[in-house]
């Protein structure tokens, strides 16, 4: 199952080391603008090797269309996109073929399904993630034609936490952190792990502002559910949370309650979402990212011969997927949000009479 | 939407005050011996009323099954159950009837339908979730002949945490409690609460286990997705977390990773799911509840014509929906792994090759 | 797989003789009064024993509606609908226990499930078919809102055909037949097979009027696809047609084309359908019942244990399933167009913008 | 919806004069030996321009596989595929850019999506079949494996039938004949048509041999239902029909029960289907392809401005697409049967038990 969504949909292919991966991008309504400028920019934002806190592997991620519009715009049909893989070094992945590194999928992939695509993870490695953005970035300007825009940024980095939240100063941040202040000490840790030949984990938060009310679809399509669903879905994440999720398990219902006046909410604890649908306050997601499974120190494991093995890692790893993963938790709010604004058309009888 | 799973599905209805509520189970193979009683035992779990620690409404929440079965037997068709509604104060409601309670579905509801039933929350009242444990104990009951067992409690309430973990404990508590030495002051934190008519978050945990290697759909339907998805969708959660999801983001790789042996996994922090593919391990899934909205405080919010009101809730409440929450939980993994189990047939050729 | 549909969808459960048959519809927009009487009236038309061109069987088929409506007014969530089996006479099927009856699904059941509900074919009977029109009388309240009618009768019988289509007349009609001055001859040939204790079979029309440009999603759920998997999964149905397409393969493509004027269509051959999507014009279907393959006269089958046996059928059995079956066909065609009206909102980037 | 499919399932995309088509296959076991050059030769069957009976438009049709083997294995993830287009002539559309061919999709696409891609059709074009028929090669490559074998033909031509039907024979024919002495005939008719600048209707017949008993999934996802949506879907179809369909609404019930021995059925009138589900006999489908709408005479039409207008349609076509449509059956065929395959696994509890 390659595929996300209902009426704005997508689904993805490709693997790390093969010829490309892509996606292709259903349910868009005709008549958006495509900038493919944007979605390169996109792409760009999330491609590794900007900076010493990434992998020094490079990519490209030239995203070329094949599909879906005409002039520029989108005609309805599906939008299809291919990013060819260009700096494969397969041969880094040889000396791993037949054993299965800790924490990474290679030993669940090979026991379902008795074969393995070893060089970089195949399937299982994040590079897919790069379709995600692509699809992401359609969504994004569907998105931007109704005024709904999203921002993310790291706040937490191996327990180094972001005091303020400033999406606009991650824009330009090498780690895409929330608070400048912190930023160098949350660099530091990176670095700190890196040259430890070690990886650390962080937290990476998305907001969602401008959101009409009503999205969500209950009771088993809610928007918070999917947009569990989608953030989980991201390698290395282990725990999502929307608004003060975690620390609300501390406090009282008198102290978490979102009191209403006539001139909206007066706090957010929620995340703009109640039962399941929006409630027109911004949505706040926390994804949680686990440090890195690739580290560069021995490690013991097995061998697709069940044969025990020591053994080190070599090639090129972020040593904090969050950063990167950031932009990933972007593409795919994006994704959830567009799908939930199509499906809510048609709730009321009311709006099928206008429609029709 | 009202339906989850692709292959072992199911749907439900009904509302909080309506006529019945009720599920149509979809997928269930044909000759699994269905228990009736065992149905009911699951739905006594859940059902209000059983202490002081519980709202004090009395539902008997008696369920029959409509369809699907013969001669006790299911037969491949859709399984029906209902619940009748029996002990609705609708009244109880009156007072409410215009105005949205703070940070509970009304307000959205209403803003996307554009009609509201106020009884009880209606359709967003959590007594759509009795409609989810029978279908999760029939899917408990397709998981006990496979051997996969399900066990629950609280690990966490109101800030007060568990250091043991006994499940066995947990199903004798009243408040389902997995350490028998906080159990008391987790009660105390509850009470309190109630006396100061407020209420409390907690963290359900379910450990699932001897699940297959094998389960999950990459890349779209891995199984710590769908957890996080149906975790997140049952009502008043606002946070999900697989394995020491949180906690990682704070240790190092080298910490983190779970070294593989010959006889096994040295350490299982990863909660049994590695790229959302099962590796044998113990599924660990967190579930975070936010204090029961429903507070007999008094407190400010608008009415349906944006007129602000300040307001005292009356009624029957839980002081912590957390504890019968986490039956919910239990459910919701089983349906969760009853769908793997199906949708994991036919992953590799040599399995077709078998089967026909 | 017991659910259709996509946005406006449904689920069915229930076996012949077992305690109920029913369905849940989902995606029901809020505010639509629904007419129970009107229901009950579609349900009524469906229901055996009304004529000796039926079965003798008498089901009352009264539905109840559980779910889903607040005051007589849909609220947008699920509407759970249930029929009690009251008439069952499971005795009757005592005799055929054990031996699958050709042209039946007796022998594909037991086959696949490797569990048989012998009374009345359980599940694979057309009894099930209730339930569809519960729902599709749902589909028609909201369709009515918008102007879309949809008409049926019965077109041919046994090799008789109509030379007119009164839709009007066929609402009157006891076999529902097309054309007053076949009726008689129709008619004759269903009492003729009877008398042989034999079966005819027969083709039923539907037409559905007032549906705006537009319905249907390319390329895979296209609305005359939809329309054929609709009819062609009605018990007894083994040909699907759309406008005159079967006649259609014996002329030319000059005659065949529908001209297009600034007044509109010249002719409508296409049966309101170009690829895929609505042309405004009349929605045209014809629907093709085999003879039903219960039958008084002795034939020869096999056992469970592969024995071979002759055996003659009893019980009480429609001499001709397409009369009925046309007002199931009417409920599918209603199910479709309501569908496709929702999924159908959105296509174009300036409705999105108009609606939020 | 671009979507076909549950567990073997496709999606395709592109239009007949953008860069390319393609389509991304997911469901697809591990372990399967992709024999690229198969893929290639069934998407020779179906290109244009091998005949006089054809349109004269020539397209390579050279397919590449991007993603989801390895070594030629399959990997359980999913197979891209994509045919770039090689011989678009855009300006051949030029003339009627602003104006609704009668009969085509052009009207409908433009009404429901408010835009346009004239070039061919662009998404509305047969073209797109290419890319179905690069999917159901797969499945065929799956199908041999459990040695299920599809076989085609054409058994009517503008109201001339066969009389015989030799599935051998059509393979090599040019117009896929399935009875040799008629074949002269039908090649007369079309050239006539062609010469006329007319166009033919014609019936293609798939027959599936080797199904194993208990393929279907009842009630809505019946195997005959979904034969009946992906016949449908093709363009040009406007009837389906399974087994003796049509003819059996002429005969009696004696007369088109299939009666069972212990040596298996006597006849198969039923299409090898009953209930919706496999019997073992081979699986009859019939698919009624309208007269191709593209015609060299003068027609009346509008504009996009609701003006009307004579004209000629100038360009390359087909004279009869029931030809070329044929193999396009044979690949939904197999697309249907592979996915069934799957879904039907899991059907009872022993089988669960014997794979975990």
């Amino acid at each position: 199952m390659n595929q996300f969504g209902q009426r704005f949909s997508f689904c993805t292919f490709g693997e790390s080391h093969g010829i490309a991966i892509g996606c292709v991008v259903d349910g868009v309504p005709a008549g958006l603008t495509i900038d493919e400028e944007f979605i390169q920019s996109e792409l760009n934002r999330r491609k590794p090797g900007k900076s010493e806190f990434e992998t020094a592997r490079k990519e490209d991620d030239k995203v070329e269309i094949l599909s879906g519009i005409f002039n520029n715009i989108s005609t309805g049909t599906p939008i299809a996109m291919i990013i060819y893989n260009t700096n494969q070094k397969s041969k880094d992945y040889s000396n791993i073929k037949d054993i299965f590194r800790p924490s990474h999928a290679d030993f669940t992939y090979y026991s379902k399904y008795g074969i393995r695509d070893y060089r970089g993870g195949g399937r299982s490695s994040a590079r897919e993630t790069a379709a995600r953005v692509a699809a992401g970035a359609i969504a994004k300007l569907m998105l931007k034609e109704l005024h709904v825009e999203i921002f993310s940024g790291i706040c937490e980095i191996n327990g180094i936490k972001s005091r303020t939240l400033d999406y606009n100063y991650a824009k330009q941040s090498v780690i895409y952190a929330l608070d400048k202040n912190m930023e160098e000490s949350q660099k530091k840790a990176i670095l700190n792990a890196k040259n430890n030949h070690d990886s650390v984990g962080g937290i990476a938060r998305v907001i969602i502002k401008g959101v009409p009310i009503g999205l969500g679809e209950p009771i088993y399509y809610k928007i918070d559910a999917l947009l569990a669903d989608a953030m989980m879905g991201i390698n290395a994440v282990k725990a999502v949370e929307i608004g003060d999720g975690i620390h609300s398990v501390n406090i009282f219902g008198s102290q978490n309650n979102d009191e209403i006046t006539s001139n909206g909410f007066k706090t957010n604890h929620a995340g703009g979402i109640l039962g399941g649908i929006t409630n027109g306050e911004d949505i706040v997601i926390n994804t949680y990212f686990k440090p890195t499974p690739s580290i560069f120190q021995p490690q013991h494991t097995i061998d697709k011969d069940n044969q025990d093995i020591d053994f080190s890692l070599k090639g090129r790893h972020d040593p904090c997927v969050a950063i990167r993963g950031s932009i990933v938790c972007e593409a795919m709010a994006a994704l959830v949000v567009a799908d939930m604004l199509l499906l809510n058309m048609g709730r009321e009888l009311s709006d099928l009479k206008k429609y029709y």
